[in-house]
């Protein structure tokens, strides 16, 4: 590996990117492959990488819930999660493994894709709408934590009128992430959000939920900006709407919203922002 | 004023303290006094500490919407407020032009408060439920501030089954704030909450918001604790039906509340945490 290059790993839900790059984010080869158990999906990063010389330092975005927090006991290993094979498992544990002098820098997936999309603000969230609802935040130009990491999608929205769906979180039911969600969208209209581009009242429901979850970000963080990413996203005019529900109903409050526009903003790096945000840990 | 001493100023929306103390939040002597407008409040500040000798540091613990974050240009003033004589006043430009070699420290009085509630933890959040809702964050042993500062009383909570109250915010009428404040509660049931205290329906529904703000804050900063302080949360019993509601709501999901028990506590200083917070910001 040529002085100066770094790897990045971005261990996605569904499937996990690995990358050698630079940490101004610059992705100069990369290799996606399914995600299976923790083991066997770092076995699959750690070879590509020492195909490619030994990392001086790896990046990793990882899916929650785990343990970024450097207080923490269990820092760099993936919390009780249902997700099979990875309960407990040490991601830097395993790097260290394959790679005794390399240094090791991990954050939520969603925290580093913050760090790809802050763009020199000091102050941003990042929420991503696909098969859960996740967010990331940086506040005061540090990317946050507190205890273990936000969980964005786990809290309960305000019922749109006319809505009466139960929502699909095992947990909660009807939180945000279980009406909001991708499967959400899917199991309350019987299509799939790319199928429901035609359908204003799909959107009406999606764009009030996540309307509140920027005022809810408001309330709490103070961000200057909101990036919106991930696939239920993408339909037209999504990011305008949402911004439009949320001045309505903040009602010229919130000074951080009045001196910001647009306020809801679409990705600039798109499905790049994770393994861009892995390699700018390490800047 | 003596080797060490300092000062702290805290400013409520109705009353001001000016302190001498230490900056482990020990007051020494203090002076309770109506807060008026922005030169007046001051004034009496300045003379009270002058005849104490003159302050090498003060630390101000100051009610919103105030600019607290150092990146911006109006750091250290009052921003846009209905409050009359308050709008652009400049804080630390008083302080300065009465001491001018004072060192001052400014924070939001809720920010102030969770310095005064930390208690040696590094994640916790402080809410205060008076004539409005606040709220305060330390994340990562940081206070929070984001692009201006948290507005906790400003999100929309689910309201509570039964619950048709139209709520009291003169800007979003039924957030948090206009259904759970202290006006809150006399308009809804007529009679102030210290005469509700027999009363479970009233406290059924404070509780029931207040627990939503709780896993609100789980889901966005993530603390360890929760400090819920001012008059309506001095009900018998308050915090631990908070406590129950919230965990019955979060069904186990955030490891920070699985892993902290009590999770939702009353504050440790009172109505001093204000003031002792104050003289902590020049720790």
């Amino acid at each position: 590996m040529k002085k100066g290059v770094i790897a990045g790993i971005e261990m996605g839900g569904t499937k996990t990117v690995v990358a050698v790059g630079q940490a101004d984010g610059t992705v100069l080869e990369e290799f996606r492959y399914p995600t299976t158990d923790g083991e066997e999906t770092f076995k699959t990063a750690i070879e590509w990488l020492r195909e490619r010389g030994e990392p001086r330092a790896i990046g990793v975005a990882a899916f929650g819930p785990v343990s970024v927090n450097k207080a923490r006991p269990d820092y760099g290993q993936m919390l009780k999660t249902p997700k099979p094979g990875w309960a407990g498992f040490s991601i830097v544990g395993a790097l260290k493994e394959a790679f005794p002098n390399v240094k090791v820098e991990i954050e939520t997936d969603v925290n580093a894709a913050v760090l790809a999309e802050a763009n020199g603000l000091a102050d941003v969230a990042y929420i991503t709408i696909g098969t859960g609802i996740g967010g990331g935040v940086m506040a005061d130009g540090k990317l946050l934590h507190g205890a273990v990491h936000s969980e964005f999608g786990h809290w309960f929205p305000r019922k749109a009128a006319g809505d009466d769906f139960g929502g699909v979180c095992p947990f909660h039911g009807d939180c945000l992430e279980g009406l909001a969600s991708g499967p959400a969208m899917t199991k309350r209209w019987g299509k799939e959000p790319k199928e429901l581009l035609a359908d204003p009242q799909a959107w009406e429901f999606e764009t009030y939920y996540l309307a509140q979850a920027c005022m809810t970000l408001l309330a709490s963080v103070n961000p200057s900006r909101v990036v919106i990413g991930g696939g239920v996203s993408q339909a037209e005019g999504f990011h305008a709407m949402v911004e439009e529900k949320l001045r309505t109903m903040a009602k010229g409050y919130f000074a951080a919203l009045e001196e910001n526009t647009p306020f809801v903003v679409p990705p600039l790096h798109a499905q790049q922002a994770g393994i861009r945000g892995a390699l700018m840990l390490l800047a």
